[in-house]
């Protein structure tokens, strides 16, 4: 017997099984897996009334929240593509994002209201503007085109939509990454990418009924790695986190009784630089694990969890075309004769393929190097968790996705253990706190200032954020430009996370014979006297 | 990306990543996972040297050996159809089911040989007769047309064999359910059955690396309920026992140090019968989980396991024709208030839906019963674990699976957890003055008295009530019991129609080669003379 691989029935098991057990927590809300259930049954005959239909994308500007996980089980309900989108992005990249992806309906969270509402007018394809927010709909007021999320949802029914026909090879969402070009490109991701990659959450996390889940990690990252869907399968409790500050991050953890969060390095960094008095300690949950990924964590960043805090980190990789989960990094059994110190070295390390997944580092001819540690090549991976391909970009998919085997675009070194190590990075992509920000597009916005002549933009390590893009700038002849005005002009028309932290003017930039900047050359100063030129 | 979900992938990913981890321990033999996978490579390449091609049924009819596990592995590698015999059958037997399934190739343990010999003359379809013994091979010496399992394989290339292409819907396995009525039906599993019923063993009993695994459950049994899939694919250890016996089976559980192991409720029952002392109990693995399935486990088992040894019991139910896990009973969450008898009585119960699985629970018009726990219906399941049909008998296969569910012919109650509980066989069901006894509880209660070693209920015709409950009963060695002892005892404990109106007292119960007790030849004598079994 076939049945369709469906999210859906992740949150279809937690109704069948745990319909009066908490399934969600968002401040005073608290909701069973019932009443979650008849929000996203409401939710998908509301998607009905406004005209969705199967393989219609409907898209969400938002933070975290429950109301984000109405759609990550809503869309599947009725065969929807759901499309979160990077709230810290700018209006520009909102109006590309939705009118490439043709996306029919867009919710909105509140703070953003203004600024979707500037980009309205460009936006081709959204027939159905809806805002949600915790003040009690009263944002919108008095703005036309605009519906309240929580009207609407008052107005469908409660009890399940007739189902509709899925193949688990349809996109389930698509969901818009940076890369090494300019404009960013949409993911699509099947049913089937969805449910193996939560699977494999629930067995590398261990997840199980018992496990209380804070939702500290954005939930447009790859549809929060895909533990909404694992959490629901078994039955866990969500606690949304909808911005995450330390402070109420670890009241929150100790009230709810958390026992597992992802969190990106630079989240742990935070968390550890949080000053904590030895009461408030005592009463931090205990036996918590925390998933890490986005960017390599320090080996600091993991013995401060695990030695302070006595939590457990468990690193994963992977990437937003991978659904995201390829590798986790453990302390397999074999290795208890290794050091504390040996142990939390592997446990920095990127880590080995899970299930289901082949992963091979190989050279520029596509051979296996050699499993010494010592050689780099680049990863790439064989996988249903593997996207179906970039929405209406054959193109860029056909270069990514050869002969079966997805290109990561990542440089790494492989062991006779099967473990991987990040040491580079193919691609001119830069990862600052688990966002990817692609040089491509700010050299662009650098180029658009008067005075620069030439732009190169780099990554450049940084305590907090991994990485952080820098540029190297020659300006126009004659022409008088300060740091922190170009600084400016970037952070007035862009993502924060995208702009410099830092600029270098220098007199030319290093070209090969054939006139290409050579990055390389101007990055070996920035990670002089380390071992790898990542984050 | 599109991978065909194959259940090698379970021994790629732990070559990949556990390569020189210990794999398997049968006797003094250890071999780590690099080893087991040369042998697997080399048990495919004499596969293809015999003239298997995709599609071909290879046979083995054996005790638990790490020979069968290069077949499970090997199987697939080349995309042969393994086929695994119960090896308690009888020639007849033998010789019907490899007919029927047309086997190119069969191995025998030894012990069989003779067995096999027999009936060599009346088999059609195999080509080529392997003989597996630890004998040192001495034992087919000058017996024509067999050749020893290690010396072909010696012969065999430890290197990869060339791939094949599968779909993952195309059958893996075919095992033959051993029917108390009627000629065995060949369940048709496929590579997609096997992989998601392996991931949920995994997810539900919670198995990782360091897991040491026990293979006390026949391995021919819905290939050992597929853990010899899901133990590999995490990299944990195989520890074979070819033939179950308490005190040994307690020696291998300390020397290696086992996490993990599954065992019928006969099985517990006999380990817990067997007399320890304080120095052996007190060197006995911690921290171990025991999976049980094949019948209901009384009370006192799972108490005696979790009391007196310390071990978990995780009670699964399924049936071949489900890979072959459905539900599974654990004490959820919110009902750690209940009293320690009470959680005892939960995990009795069949359970509930695993991931990826419908159940529901109808009556004879397909609607669904009140979810009460009283109304009784039949089980019934959707899901990727369900077979692909029997072996060449659509019509057998047409009366289980109807519009998309199969029908497990197995009759529950089922309450508002989506916990079910059989009560009994669909045509096994008691109806006494109207009101419904299941003959699994009533056996519940005589296995709690001191002196009942095994029990049987039945329904018997009685004048006033229709049918009535009726017991035999194998007392233990020694016990003095009487009809009337065992009838108050039961009328002291449960409701009065339910209790047994006669006491048998039986040296045996005729059991089929499974060890199922055949109730049908039971009921015989009761019903004899009447046109029908029911009243």
């Amino acid at each position: 017997m076939i049945v369709p691989l469906n999210e859906y029935d992740f949150l279809k098991r937690a109704l069948a099984v745990y319909g009066d057990c908490e399934a969600i927590v968002s401040g005073d809300l608290r909701l069973t897996y019932r009443q979650f259930g008849e929000r996203v049954n409401r939710w998908a005959h509301v998607m009905r009334a406004l005209g969705v239909e199967k393989g219609d994308r409907v898209a969400i500007i938002s933070q975290n929240s429950h109301r984000m996980m109405d759609g990550f089980f809503g869309a599947p309900l009725i065969g929807a593509v759901y499309q979160p989108i990077n709230f810290r992005l700018v209006a520009a990249d909102f109006e590309y994002i939705l009118n490439h992806a043709e996306a029919k309906v867009l919710i909105v969270e509140d703070f953003l209201l203004d600024t979707v509402e500037g980009i309205r007018g460009n936006l081709t394809s959204v027939k159905h503007f809806i805002v949600h927010t915790d003040d009690s709909g009263a944002r919108h007021e008095g703005r036309q085109g605009w519906r309240d999320y929580e009207e609407l949802l008052a107005k469908g029914s409660p009890a399940p939509p007739d189902e509709v026909q899925i193949d688990e090879n349809e996109t389930a969402c698509i969901l818009y990454t940076s890369g090494t070009t300019g404009r960013p490109k949409g993911v699509m991701l099947t049913h089937r990418n969805l449910y193996i990659n939560a699977m494999n959450s629930i067995i590398e996390f261990g997840l199980n009924h018992s496990d209380v889940y804070l939702h500290t990690l954005a939930q447009f990252h790859c549809n929060g790695w895909g533990l909404p869907y694992a959490v629901t399968g078994v039955g866990g409790k969500h606690v949304i986190v909808s911005k995450y500050e330390p402070a109420s991050f670890f009241d929150l953890a100790t009230r709810e009784k958390m026992t597992f969060a992802c969190m990106p390095p630079t989240m742990i960094n935070m968390a550890l630089n949080h000053p904590m008095g030895e009461e408030e300690r005592n009463h931090l949950p205990r036996n918590v694990r925390i998933g890490t990924a986005g960017s390599a964590p320090p080996m600091a960043l993991i013995k401060g969890m695990q030695e302070r805090l006595g939590w457990q980190v468990i690193q994963i990789y992977g990437l937003t075309e991978t659904s995201p989960f390829l590798t986790v990094s453990k302390v397999k059994p074999h290795m208890h004769v290794l050091s504390a110190e040996e142990k939390l070295r592997v446990q920095t390390r990127t880590g080995y393929q899970m299930l289901g997944v082949d992963i091979r580092v190989v050279d520029e001819d596509g051979k296996d190097i050699a499993a010494d540690g010592v050689q780099v090549g680049e990863v790439i991976a064989r996988s249903n968790v593997v996207m179906a391909g970039y929405w209406r970009q054959q193109e860029a998919t056909d270069a990514v996705i050869v002969d079966g085997w997805f290109h990561t675009g990542d440089m790494a070194t492989i062991d006779n253990e099967g473990m991987i190590e990040i040491v580079d990075r193919k691609k001119d992509l830069i990862i600052s706190g688990g966002e990817n920000v692609s040089s491509i597009e700010v050299e662009g916005m650098l180029y658009k200032h008067p005075s620069v002549l030439e732009a190169a933009c780099i990554a450049i390590p940084d305590e907090k954020w991994g990485e952080v893009p820098a540029a190297l700038i020659v300006s126009k002849p004659g022409m008088q430009v300060t740091e922190q005005e170009i600084i400016d002009f970037c952070r007035g028309n862009m993502a924060h996370f995208k702009c410099p932290k830092s600029i270098v003017f220098v007199d030319a930039l290093p070209r090969t014979a054939t006139g290409k900047i050579q990055k390389n050359v101007l990055r070996d100063k920035f990670w002089e006297g380390r071992g790898k030129r990542v984050n």
